[in-house]
This record gives structure tokens, C-alpha cells and sequence, in this order.
């Protein structure tokens, strides 16, 4: 029996500046029936406390993808080799209700999750990750977390609202599903209101690695710390792209100094490969404040390396 | 007795490029009591459909209206020799509810109302205007309307919502803000999802001037005939930076091709002068569309022509 | 018998920044089997003389396409109501061979025009008009050509190449594509080598019509004019974006001072209705050069009128 | 005996975005010697008293020069066949000091003037016309003025200094370079400090068109005008970019809103053929602020419209 | 007693995106009086020497550090709960004439400190750090300096001319202002016109660190050397924002590869505290070329960092 | 005798944003004869597959270059005191034929290598590296090679075609240009079609250092390696600048990810002093993706560090 996996549309077949818009050039998707990870935007900007613009993120992201290329040249994956993969399209939020939209999410989510399949998802900013969290507990019970941001993101309330971009953990931790003593949040840092913007997840058990705990050097040996700590457990991956450095990731809109590299999202990613990873995605790029559009194409970069880091994903022997 | 107004900071006192970034570099000031007129901002996106970014509007236009000096050459309008007139600062909208948002400003401008003062907003997305009619209307009764703008804004919900940028007029009708004898929408264009979205306000009774009745041709006759027909009533004004054609005002967010020139935006402002204004807005002006500031400059200037075009400014007449 | 057409997506099914990036966010097609019009993409710079990026331009036009609604306000033209549309994606050119691509091109036309179909093209740059016209006049015979552009493209050689966007209708017409009495270029400027740049045409019986002649005035009658001179005669649309003055379209390559304003491009498409139209593209858009998107924008304006002026789309009645 | 004269480096011997950076990628020279047109770069914005940047003027306006070919299709004039153009470079101005730098360009046009030669100057900011007109002023005696500007530029002083980018033509009246009844400004506008801005030249006998009255028309019959009363006498022509609208030409430093057109560029800059010019400037593109470099090309352009408009060009006969 | 200290404007309490361009949302203050620490903007780029634009610096700065809260996450410095702290606004510069520039600031400086305040400087090109310098000279006597940049900012002259942003410290040195075994210069590089460039200062005993010097390390080490050579003199710090790789800080004007990285920055700046700083600035932020506001929005946290570090701000014990 | 070297224009001279136009203000020659060694633009694009622009290349390198002087502060080498350099211009190429343009470029280079010159290319994509090969072939016998890059460009063809940027050095090799056991290809990473992308170099006996095995590390000590293994044969230097992260160099058209640093850039172009360097280049700078400009200097600046590298330059010894 011959199976055919989706498979990117190819340079040589269309040149990389035209062909589908969808992620990395893949087939869209209707449903997720029968697929084993699929690429989902949300297209939301209105939980953004300071610059917007991340509703644009998913189309961004999606156009700049075009470059990726099948084979992982450093880590010898091949991920569509083994999996199969679609785009399944955006969540039809509504962009005059937050709350609402938050809702539709986890609807969205429960309905994907009905399947087998791991959804990586093109944000839109950081509230997004609260519903799909919540669609993760239903489906897995509680799960790891690995959180790479700027900001601890767990504030009681922002504008008196518990819905808000600043908010998600919290109101994750809320609704009971993160594994406390498997959450990890690294690249914290910036100015805040008070000490316990930190230390309220380091009191619930989290280790939060703030950023200047990660300048000068490779976090590879912290991701095996990591994976020993998590072992089997379904691990959800959400990266924030303003946890990088602005230098590297000008395109986002609450910018603090000071921050990641690129080679560290990279170890990052890569080092969650072994873990029983059931979810990632990549928020917060706001393509307005990066029209040369490399934000989203490091974004794309990340989703991907995403993909090749899921379970079942080959790595061929180096020659 | 010697009344001093205060005065735009003038630019051989402070480089144009320094000084306070208040509107005009006028002083601010924490209430309008004892003001004749006075500039508010209402930094809010969350209402648009399409691009974001209109809650910097604010900013970037009171820094771009640095260039703005008190006389008009055009109109020989000396509005500082007769109005005292200060910077206001913001509205404080939840940022993460548009519905809240709505409430808070017509609570604000209600209380701005209490004096006797007449209010010039800088947007933010056009959803606005309803709340601030709301407010005109408890104090003035219905307004008559002069509305320029790519788009009707009456549609009866946006993605089932009653709260939105395309729905301020249909809200402000339905709360018997206006004076349907004496509504005027110009510049109206582009596509729709029926021709109804233009005939809805002339089935009540409204003037509809779409962009196309425009070309070619000054507007000041038909300021002329918007003057007769609204006479002595109190009119507000509401100006959408996108009715200008996109070569004018690149930097908004529902870009419809085939619009007003500022030419005739001059006109219909000076046009304005000897109706009994009581309140303007500038909306929908999104920086990172513009980054050369030029929209918000023609923003701030709009804003500027109001103030000359209030009832009470003296013209000075010609040598 | 109930037929569906194919709709827009529309904004209340799914915000205006998400959704695919199709043309208007219309189904995708593979085949033109079943459908009366189309829209194809052709990602192509490399013919470029001056500033390349046009290889980027359907991306860009469709991506912007989004706030294109079903309904045209001004013509009131119902394009979906009578015709099956669909985008039918890109033509896979060989962006390092020029030559090879304008056969490329050719053969893609002569299959869609297998089917009774009309194509509106996204280009990508003007070199692409001739192949599609060889096309053209394989199915019609020669046909009239509407041609708005900023040059006239009709050089025997550019850098001793045939095949350069500078050259097609001198091309087009050794080929025999065209009805020479019925050839119009309409918006000629500039500086050039020569007077014989815009007289050869003139000396096969074309119609130039060079910018200054336009300006100040509309151009509806001279598209009566031109109706009554082409008759019932196949004809072909195309239209370079730089037609317009860079205040209206700064995102291309060959930018000429003193063009036509996008009231006068309405006027022209529009114009066009009642004509036997059997094609069309829009050209030369260049999206680094407007990383706004209003150019682009603009683009899918003019290529949704050329769809609303084909034959058989309903025009509703005024109310 | 055949003269030779120095032609712009054409696009069939070198690709337009290659060849030298010089004005129209025509041949540098040391010296004005046996030079009958000249074009100088005054690399300036010391003197600018809003956005800066103009300093980068003339660098970008010959980068955008390379599409300009030999021979202009509208007026017929071919310049390159009678008159020996080339670029003299850059005047090397003190740019930590205004008050040197306008001494040095005074004595940089005083050695230029030495030759028989026509100065076409690109700037840089406008108090760069000063120092120039008292070099004509030494050659020619007083000249007469064309002056297109948003500004009038006759302050008394700005920041209480008689040196800058608002007081060149207030300078030059007192220095005596000016024929009074033969100045004429055109596109004055926006907001002043009082009427007096731009009543003083008219108490000097000067004809000042505010830009409201060139709305909505062709400027060609004010042109004839113009050229009835200057007669034969020495013309200067000084082209100030903001004098545009900014829809039109972004790129620059004291935006007004409501101004000129590039139609009415081209229309006054053709309309000084016939003239006795002595030379012309275009000055005030401030290339960061119109990254697409459209501003500095249309600023080439009128440029060599001037070179046009020049005594002695001729014109070819139409076929 | 209660003492109550300024605060941040809250981001609960307005959005960010709204409320006053004042540095971090403080209040203005007209005078210094009562104040402990103060920013003030110097709004000038006429010193430049290379591309300009830093006249906005101030504005821009001001206007992205919406984004800083009251505590500082790393060093768990909270400033406002000791320091009275205002933004005194921008000095009134001569934008016409350098050398009158630096005698207003310096008259300015003075009249600031015979209040007992640190002032915290956005500039603005570095000529404005001689006059500062003079004016601590005059309160303090000859301060300590930490002086990091890509440039040493020594020459003799600049084209000739003594005041230019390239010889403040060569000036500050003849006027006595500097304690020469106590001065620092970090960051330098680039190319040159002699080995002298950065080897003048070591001749007077300054220590030059070159940035070749500064790569792959954390300069943590080094600000605990400087601290102890130093002691408890007064310490000046300046801050060229172009000592960083452009990577990191893009808008700036005179660029130089091989910078120093924003961990770094922070390092020095944070390196600082336990040193009687007596002031500080941060210059040459351009912002037309940075757009996207992220240099600006460093140089508005460096400037937070140096006022973390200021003597008598309280650390939070860490939980 | 005294021989006086050609100088870059100094910023005492001419203001930095003035002068001409040449890669450092460098005179212009018409051959190289005499040239020790010379600068070179190839401006193309056509061979490019994702993104095009950098046809323009050479024009904002040499821009750019502007700032640069010629003493190099960290090295001490005075290229200018010991060898003769001149700007050669651009290669005239055939932008509309990318097969015939790689025969131009090789004609062009065979002629400059009669003389005893070394080339400097400003690129232009790397399609270009070929033909140099080629010529430096014939003159010198096979080469090393030391090529920086994040792709290997060694791939069979592109959409069919031999002649694309992804090609070179596949053709470098199979023309015998390069010593097989002396070629260095450092950076590579990112995404494939396959294993073989790299490791079809390693077969042939290459050294392949992807980017991972660059990250937190100095690269002088490769560079010493490196420096042995080559010994004295003649040396090609050809610089991606998408080696680079795109933190680092986003003006570029086919960007990845976890690229290397400026610092690393630095230390292997340095790191080549001392090796019998016959050429080098400097590709892919593509300027509408960064219009800062800061791509275009880096790019400049290791052009001069590239020239600072050559055999013959002395190096001041320190003080």
C-alpha cells in the first residue's frame, strides 16, 4: 500500500513568490479528519495592550512561509515523510467581541481536537492561547507548558478585564490545565508593576528562567533539563516572538529590550524533539511594524521547526 | 480687563520639532470648564474591520499638528484672537471591550457637556461617533449631520454585532440623535453587499452624495445648499480621513479607491463656517499605514479647519 | 433549477484579514471547466527595466482583494448573481529564463481558452500581455486592445531583447493579434528616445491619447467614443498600473510624472461595459515600492470593475 | 565640423538601475567650461525648520534620475541635441554652520557664473536660493522670480536668525536681486503667524497666487500670463517640492495640505519655454520621508523639464 | 508625614497607546524645583555628520516610552518610590545656529542644577553633551565619565569647525570638565583617518575600550572594574545609541558594523549603580530611519536603566 | 618619485551625504590598467528565486559606503597608502537574459584581468560568482575558495535551468575553477530538499561549516585553520550577505533563520589577511528590504574590510 503525503508545493514546480498562500505552500484543508498536524490561524489583534497589527499575523506568516523547504538541513528531519499535513484555514473570530471570540476558539479547538491531530497555530495575540489550552484539557487533561516570552503574561486583570493579551496563564492556571511543576516560562523580563509579575508563577510552582538568566549562552542544556522534568507527559509549546530580542524579531508590538535570539528559539524548539508535544503555537507578530516581512518568516521558521520536533517525525542518518 | 487665550506654542519660541506633543502644542488642560473649544483624543481600534492601528491616531496626529500656526491664510480665520481653547487629553476606553469603550465615552463627552464647550475628537475608529452623538443629543436635542466618509457606516450589525466602525449612524438614528432632514454623507463609494447600503439613509430622509457625484468638480456650491438646508440648527460634523482618495490619506485601514481630494476636504470644512457647529471629529487616521506622518498631518490640519470654521472666530479682513 | 455561483467570502462569515488569499477570497479552481470568468495570477518581474518587485504583485493584489465586496455601488453591477468566477492560481513561469516564460504563458492560455472562459490577469509585468494576446487571437482572431499605460510599449528592441515589457504590442502586432483601427493607448507621458515611441503606433491607425490630453477632464466620453469605433469586436483590456500618477499608484517600477488619477481609471473600466470584452489584466504592480498595499489595492479595485463591465453581469435597478 | 554633445547614458547600453549616480547618468565635469546647462547638488538641511533630511537631496533625486531619457515626448524638446549639459557635483557645504555655508555657495556660483552657463540646482533646503540669486544678481543684475512654494519665505527672521529655509526671498529683495514687478509666487498656503505672510511681497509690487486659486484648473493660461509681463527679462525659476501636494510629493519637510498638482507642475515648468531663464532650482525633497524614492524622481523630472524649458532647446517639428 | 512621589500613568488606568508624550507618561514640570531626577529633551541634529533626523529623537523617545512600568524586573529597582521625578520638557534650541545651540543649552543645564537634580537627557546629536558637561563642571567640578559609542567623538575640528557632534569630548576636555583618569570609552570602532582617533584619549589617560574588545562577553566584569576606579567621584554617562550594532539600534545616523548588543547596554547601564551619577544622557536615536519606533523604545529604556541606577533608588528583596 | 595613491573623498572636504556617488567617493576609472586594485558592480537580479531588488545593489552599497574612511581602527591596515584603487563602474548586463548576462560578466572580467588588478564585486545575486570563477580560472588556475552564505548554491539546477543563483558553484566546479580540497563554505543552514544540499560539497572533498557549528563562538580560530589549509594558492572570497542573520542584514531575498553575526562577518574577512587573495565579492544586498540603508553599509564595509585584507596593505603599528 502506497500512502501519499501532502507535501509543499515545490520551487521547481512554482516559483517561491507565487502559488497558494497557505502555510508553506500545502494543501488547505476543510477539516481535520485524517490528518496528523495541521496549521491553523486566528487572526485577532484586539486583546493587544499596546501596538496592534497581529491580526494581520497569520497572512503574513502564511505568505513569508513560502521559502521553507521540506528536509530540516540541521536537524535531518522530514517531517512530511511521515506525517500528513494541511492548513486548515482561520478561526472566523469575532473582531468586535473579545470575549465572544475567545469562545469561538475553544470551540474551534474542541471540534479539531476531535481527531487525532496536532494543531500548530498562527496567531494573532496571546489570548488565543487561553481557549486552546482549555480544548488541551478536555482532550488530554492538564498538560506541560512550555511558555517562551517577554512577559509572564498571568496578570490578574489588565483594564479590569480577565480577557486580555497579559492574562492567558493565569486564567489557564484558573481553569486547571497546566501541570504546575511542568511549566516553563523563559525569557521573561522588561519593567513591570510589582515583583509578583514574576514570583506568582514561580509561587504555583513554575520555573521561570527570566531572560538575563539566558544571555551568552546556548539554552540547548536547559531544554534536556526541561525534557527530563516533563518525561511523557503532553506538553503544550507557546512561543511569543517578542520573547526575542527586538534585533531579531522587530515586527511585534509590546518590544522589550534586551531579550532572545534566534539561535535560541531555535535550540528551543528543537530541543522539545522527544517530548510528547500535543500543541504549539507562534503569536504576536504584527506585520505593520515589519513591512520587510522577515518577522513572520522567522515566525514560519519557528512553526516548522515546530513540526519537526512533534512526535513520529524520521531524521535521516547523516551520510 | 485683559483676557489672555491661550496660544499655540509658537515655532521661534521652540523648534516645531520640540515642545509638548498636545494638540497644536496648545497647553493641556484636566477640564473643560472655561474652555470655548477644546481638542479630545479617543485612541481606539477595536472597531475596525479591516486594518488596525487607528488607536495611535491620537499620537501621531496632535505630533504631526506641531506644524500648525494660528492664522489661516486661506480663510483669514484668527480662532486664538476669540476662543480659548486647550488640549484635553484622551478618553481612558477599555481596550479589550468595545461595548464598555462605547459607554465610557459617552459618559465622558457628557460630562465634557456640562460646559459650555464645543469638543473636537481625534480617533480612532469611527465607532465613536455614536457615543458622542448620544451625548449631543442630551444636550443639544437632534443634531443635524454632516458626515464625509468612504463608507455609510449604517449597517445593521457587523459579524452580528450591533457595536462597530460600520455602525455609528444606524445606532445614532435608532437613539433619535438626528435630524433626518438635515443628514448629509459624502463621498460614499466603493463596494457593497447591496445597493441598499447607500439607500438605507435616503429612505430616511438623508442626502447620500456618493464620491462619484464628486469628481471633478469644487465642493463649495454644495456647502453652499448643505448651509440653506440645515440653517440655524446645531450641527456636528464627523469627517473619515478615508473619504479622501488613498493618494491623499494612505494611512487608514478600509481603503476604498476613488475619492475626495483634500481640495475638496478644505472646502467642505470651510464650507462648515456659519452653522451653528457644535462638535467635529477626525477619524480613522492608522499610523503604521503612513509612517511619513502625512496622513495625521492633513488629519491635524482637518481638525485645525474645524476650529476656524467654529461660530465666533473673527476673520481678519484682507489688506 | 437553482444554480449557486461562487460568492465572496464575506465579513460577517469571516473577518476581512482572514480567510484565504485567494482574488476576493473566492474559492480556488483547478481547472476554467465551468467557469465564466477568472482570475490568474503571473508572479514575473524579470522583464522589468527599471525597478523589479512585480514578481510579488498577485500576491499582494489578492491579499488586499479581501475588502472587495460582491456589490458594485457605483455601477451596481452584481457580478456573482450571472457569472461562475473563481481564482485559478498562478502560472508556473520560469523566473530565470524570460523567453521560456513567455511560452510558458502562452500554453496556459491556450488551455484555459479551451474553455469558454474570461481571464483577468494579475500580473507581474507587462511582458506578459503578449503571450496572453497570442492566446487571444488563437481563439477570437485579432482583437481590439484598450491599452492604458504610462508608455507605449511598442519598442522593436530593449538592450537588442524582443522579449521585454517594453516591447509586447510592437510583438503582438507582428504577430497579427490586433484590429489596428481599434487600438487604443491611453495615458502616454514622459521622457523617451524619440518621437517615433508614441508615432509608430499612430502609424499603424492606432488611437494614442497621450496623458496631457487627459488631464483635467473626465474620460467618459472619450470611452463613448471609443464603444462606438470598436463595436461588437472582441477586445482585450490591459491596463498598467502606472497609468496612473505616483500619487495614486506609487508602488511600481517605471514611474512617469503627470498621469492619470484612479477617477479616471474608474471611467475607463467602467467604460467598458457593453463592450464584447474577452480579457483583461492589470499590471505592473511592484509591492516593495508600497508596503502600505494601497497600489495593490487599487489593482484588485480595477480588476473587480473589469470583472463587473463583463458581458451578461446584471446591473440592479436604482431603487 | 561636428560637435558632439554629452548624452545621458541610455538604457540599450547600460540597465537603467546600473551607470553612474550622476544627474540623468550624464557625464560628470570639474568645471562649468564650455558648458551651456549645468546640474549642481547643494547637499542641505541646516537650514529646514521642521522635519530635516533634504540634505540627502540631491543624492537621491540623481539615483531616481536613471529613467529619465533624452527627449521629451510632450513638449518635443530635445535638449541633448543643442545645448553641452553635463553635473558639476556637489557644492561642499559647512554643515555645522548655515550662515558659512550660504557664503560658500555664493562664492561657489560666483566661479560657475564666470562661465556662460546655465545653473540647474539640486537641493537641499530653500535657503539655498539666497546666496544663488546674489550670484545671478552679480552676473545679470536683478532677475526676475517664478516662484512655486507652499511658503512665501519672506520672513524677517525665524528663531530670530536671518539665515534660514523661511527668509531667502526676504534676504534677496533686501540685497536688491530681485525685479519686483516680475515676482511671482504660486501655491502659497496653509496656517501663519498673520496676513502679512503673505501680504508683504504684494506691498512690494509682487503678484502672489495662493494655491486656493489654482484649484480645479489648468495653470497654462496663468503661464502665458507671466511671460507677457516678465518679457525678455532674466528669469530665475525656483521649484519648491512641498509647493505639491503632498499626495503628490510626500518627500518632504514642511507639509501643507491643498496644494499644487504634478499636471500643474509640469504646466508651469513648460510654461517658462520661451523665457529668458537663467537658471532654476528644485529644492526641500527630504529623502526620508518618501522611501520609495517617487518624490526624488518627480523632483528629476521638473528638473529637466527646466532643462527643457531651456533657451535654445529645440523642439521637433510633429510628424 | 505622606510624601507623594510623581508616578507612571498607569497602563489600568489609560490604555497604553493613549494619554501624555511625556517621558513614561509622568507629569511636565516647568521648573526643577523639587525634583531629584528629571529627563529633558534636546531636540537637534544640526551637529550631525552623516545622515540626520535626530531633531525628532526627543519627540519619539518620548512618545514609545508609553511602554515602561514603574519596576524594574531585573534589577528590582523601583525609582519611584524615592525619587521625585518630572519631565521638564525640551530645551529651546537655536535649530539654526550650532554654536549659539550650545551656549542656550548650557545656560539651560545651569539654571537646572542650581537645583539639587539629576538630569536625565534625550537627545538630540551628541554636541549637546559639551555644553552639559560644562554646566556639571560648574556645579560639580570635573566629573568622571562613561562614554560609550562607536565613535570617540575627539576631533580637533569637524570640516574646520570646533562645535560638531564629532568633538564634544575633546572640547569638554580643554574646558577642564573631565577627570581624565576616570573617563571610559566603550564601543569604539570603524574605520578612521588615523590610529589617533581613539588613541588621543589614551594619551590624556583615559581608558578606550574597543568594541573588537567588548564581543562575546558580558561586560559585567568590566562596570565592576570601572565602578573601582572610579570610587565615589561624580560620574557623567553618556550614551550613543550607535554604539550599538545596528542590528539593535537601526535608526541612527552614523552606522559603524560590529556593534555592541543591547545585553550589553543593559549591563553598563545597570553596571552603574553605586556610583554618585550625577547625569546622564542618551543621543543620536534617528527616527526616520527606524519607523517601526524600536531604537527610540531603547533609548527610552536605557534612559529607565539609568534611572534605576541613580543614587538612593531602593532594590526589592527578591521573595 | 612620489606617487600619490587615489583617496576616498574626506568628510573635511565634502559633506558625507554629498560628493559622488562612487564606492567610498572613490574616483572613477575607465580600465583598471595601473589599478592595483578596483571596485566593480554587477547590478542583477534575474538570477534570484524568491525575492528580486537586488539589481539595485550595487547603487545603495556605493550610497552607503559614504561614511567609510580609510584608516580601519581595529586592524591598522592603510589600504590607501600602498595600493591604487579606483571604481570601475558597473557591468553592463543583460537584464532581460540572464544566460547572456553570465557571459557579459565573464567577458567583462577576462578584459579587467589582463591587467594585475583584484577585483572587488558589489552584487548583484550570486548567479554572478560564476563567471568571475570562470575568468579567475583562466588567469590563475583553479582557485580556493572561501565562501560565507546560508545556502550552499550548489545545486544541479533551479526550475530546470543551469543559470540561477542557487547554481554556481555547481558550475564553478564542474568548469574546474576550484581547488576541491581548499573550498570553505561557512553558514549554511536552514531548510532543503534534501540531505545531499550540503553534503554533495563534502563529497567533493569541501569543508561545510553549517551556521549551528558557528553559533556562540568566535570565528577567528576557523579562520587560522583555514589560513594553513590554503597556504599560498590564490584565494576567491565571495560574502552571501544572507549569511547574516536577518537581525543583522534584513535587506536580503531569500532570508533563514540562525544565521551568523556581524562580529563573525568581521572576523572572517579579516581573518583573511594573509592569504593570497585574487578577488572577492559581496552579493544579495537587496535595498527595497531595507530602506535604512544599514544592509547596503554593512555590505559596503566589508568590502573595505575585504580591501584591507589584500596582500600589500601595510598595518600601522600601534602607539
Amino acid at each position: 500500500m502506497t500512502t501519499t503525503f501532502n507535501q509543499p508545493l515545490g520551487g521547481n514546480d512554482m516559483p517561491r513568490f507565487g502559488g497558494p498562500a497557505t502555510m508553506m505552500r500545502l494543501p488547505a484543508a476543510e477539516s481535520a479528519e485524517g490528518l496528523d498536524a495541521c496549521f491553523i490561524g486566528i487572526p485577532m489583534d484586539i486583546g493587544t495592550s499596546n501596538r496592534s497589527g497581529t491580526r494581520l499575523g497569520p497572512r503574513q506568516i502564511r505568505d513569508e512561509s513560502r521559502m521553507i523547504r521540506p528536509y530540516n538541513m540541521a536537524t535531518r528531519a522530514a517531517p512530511f515523510e511521515a506525517l500528513q499535513v494541511a492548513d486548515l484555514g482561520d478561526v472566523p473570530i469575532n473582531t468586535f467581541d473579545l470575549k465572544k471570540s475567545v469562545k469561538i476558539i475553544e470551540a474551534f479547538y474542541g471540534e479539531v481536537l476531535k481527531h487525532d491531530v496536532i494543531p500548530l497555530t498562527l496567531g494573532g495575540d496571546h489570548t488565543l492561547t487561553w481557549p486552546i489550552l482549555k480544548a488541551m484539557r478536555d482532550k488530554h487533561g492538564p498538560v506541560a507548558l512550555i511558555h517562551i516570552d517577554a512577559h509572564s503574561d498571568i496578570n490578574e486583570t489588565m483594564f479590569g478585564e480577565e480577557v486580555a493579551h497579559g492574562c492567558p496563564f493565569r486564567r489557564a492556571w484558573e481553569d486547571g490545565c497546566l501541570l504546575n511543576d511542568k511549566v516553563f516560562q523563559i525569557g521573561l523580563r522588561g519593567s513591570g508593576y510589582a515583583a509578583e509579575d514574576f514570583d506568582w508563577g514561580r509561587d504555583k510552582g513554575w520555573t521561570v528562567i527570566q531572560a538575563e538568566e539566558c544571555w551568552w549562552k546556548s539554552l540547548t542544556p536547559l531544554m534536556a533539563e526541561i525534557r527530563a522534568k516533563i518525561g511523557d507527559a503532553p506538553v503544550y509549546l507557546t512561543y511569543d516572538i517578542d520573547s526575542l530580542d527586538p534585533a531579531f524579531a522587530p515586527g511585534t508590538g509590546t518590544v522589550e529590550v534586551g531579550g532572545l535570539t534566534t539561535w535560541q528559539a531555535l535550540e528551543v524548539v528543537r530541543g522539545c524533539a522527544g517530548l510528547n508535544l500535543v500543541g504549539g503555537d507562534l503569536v504576536e507578530v504584527s506585520p505593520p511594524y515589519d513591512p520587510s516581512g522577515n518577522t513572520a518568516l522567522i515566525g514560519a521558521n519557528l512553526l516548522y521547526e515546530m513540526l519537526c520536533a512533534l512526535p513520529g517525525v524520521p531524521r535521516k542518518v547523516a551520510g
